[in-house]
């Protein structure tokens, strides 16, 4: 399995990323044309089959072991005032998963998926990003190497999501520092600041871009303007791309942390599919620039990997017809 | 339950729709105030179990006997060369059904919805609507009425749906007669026509709208317009809304059978919910008439209920985050 002790593992993993099968594909294809359906009538669906096939490997793609994974971590930069919760609700937010009783618990159950909750360090908020580096290199190596530890083998789905109160603002500066654009392009109401909190949201990222101007590969804007779990989606993200796992992206967390990757290497998002648009509105940016259209827009904006896991239901519904449709052969069906 | 043995008994029916339930929907909305989340952050899931609850009059709405109920009926206009597959292509889909290897089969068990199909009379199609009412009043109330019958006790949920080549003929020529403009307007490729068989579909709506001109009632719209299925479909969510089950709906086909129903009463799609947005063209005009949001919007263009099936795991999702999750005091997480 991928791992990430070193920033040349990191930088390696990200130049030599292995490309989906096509042979699976054309196969997959081949199937959906003898189905009884008129041909692309079940539309995304389709598209779906056959990109859970290519990265599976297999014509008849399936969801056995599909696994969320929420990284959990805690930001120095939250002290500006940035977020209507205090930072103690992450870790409040970690028991409440394990306990069963958030939002991603019920939503991964219906979606037939498990549930992983990974804390990194909540007890040691990364650094106020307006005037330091959020990690030291052992730590934004430590969290990418988290992330990557988490995908084992047999998963057949990787569903990353997030849990940190005030992520959205080292969010909306690794997006500004990879794509360009001012705070104001990225900055949004996150759990739904308004007024001064929203300011203080993009006075910081402003401050941040500033004083971190001089980052300007993947791993040292992770290290910068990201946080633990950040890091931690981006590796497991990058991770599952060498396990040839598909990926479902979440909202604008996890598009965030495959920001700094995309823009060195666009192909990094070849495994993944974008399960929703959220209500952020950053994250609708995000997608158009990272080339994605989201499965998904339902007004979420909840983070936990929610909307993904929703997404995962209609990625569950695509691969049940592409594997349990009768051809028009078999049924009797004459064709068009 | 509702029944339709006379023209009369549809017209009351259609007059006299029961509200929605005001005190389930504040309960449940008191209760999505407390589970553990930003307000407002699961967007369109909140707002299904809103719905879901003022329709089954319970503040924690359920899916324990979700139904897809499929309608086949066939169509004299399809002598015209509207469609890309044959007529037999109804009664084989029919059986395709019953044996499990449509698509629809694969994605109600997904769902966790079962599936139901009424034939209706396919070895006599309608009358050709160029030039002809589709139905004489008899079949028209056995065909709303068989629709009506098919709601039964104990539902919690109605998936209605369509099989039926030809049937986006009838119903692109119910959209216009119901909302206005020429066939152009409402008429797409369907299963996949394109070329001679698209001029003669357009033709064919042109020619049944100048001889049906004077139908104006939703009873004489379906009658003369429409089809066997069709009226069912209409039948079915008039019953279920007497019932008070909620309703998801599919796409092109189910959105036109509630056209005429719609004009006269526009309240009548308030206990149904869009499932999808189909990618048959009129189907995004046809909501927006009906004033209706999709859940979904995936290219799908299938029928048989398929679009809905899929968005059943959606409002599945959003009743099991309304159900499943702790409050704010149960899981000891502190408040915005």
């Amino acid at each position: 399995m991928t791992r990430f002790t070193t920033v040349a593992d990191f930088d390696a993993a990200l130049a030599d990323l292995p490309a989906a099968d096509a042979e699976a594909r054309a196969a997959a294809a081949a199937r959906q044309a003898r189905l009884t359906k008129p041909a692309g009538s079940l539309g995304r669906l389709e598209e779906i089959a056959l990109f859970m096939a290519e990265w599976q490997r297999s014509e008849r793609p399936r969801i056995e072991d599909g696994r969320v994974l929420i990284f959990a971590g805690n930001h120095g930069v939250a002290a500006r005032g940035t977020s209507a919760f205090p930072p103690s609700v992450t870790a409040q937010m970690v028991a409440n998963f394990r306990a069963g009783g958030a939002a991603i618990n019920a939503l991964a159950a219906v979606a037939g998926l498990s549930l992983t909750v990974v804390p990194l360090a909540l007890d040691l908020p990364t650094a106020d990003i307006t005037h330091a580096p959020a990690m030291t290199q052992a730590e934004c190596l430590d969290a990418l190497d988290a992330g990557a530890a988490a995908v084992t083998a047999g998963l057949d789905l990787l569903v990353p999501g997030d849990m940190g109160i005030g992520n959205t603002t080292p969010a909306a500066a690794l997006c500004a520092a990879s794509f360009g654009g001012t705070a104001r392009d990225w900055v949004g109401p996150g759990t739904g600041v308004t007024g001064a909190a929203l300011a203080a949201k993009v006075a910081a990222v402003d401050a941040a871009l500033a004083h971190h101007a001089a980052a300007t590969t993947p791993f040292e804007r992770l290290r910068r303007l990201g946080g633990r779990e950040i890091a931690a989606i981006a590796g497991a993200i990058l991770a599952a791309r060498h396990a040839r796992v598909p990926v479902l992206l979440d909202g604008f967390i996890v598009g965030a942390a495959l920001a700094p990757l995309a823009v060195a290497q666009p192909a990094i998002v070849a495994h993944c599919l974008a399960g929703h648009v959220s209500a952020e509105p950053g994250h609708a940016r995000l997608l158009a620039r990272l080339g994605l259209a989201p499965l998904l827009a339902l007004d979420m904006r909840l983070g936990e990997a929610s909307g993904a896991a929703v997404a995962a239901t209609v990625v569950r519904a695509a691969l049940a017809a592409h594997d349990g449709m009768a051809t028009f052969d078999q049924a009797g069906v004459s064709e068009a």
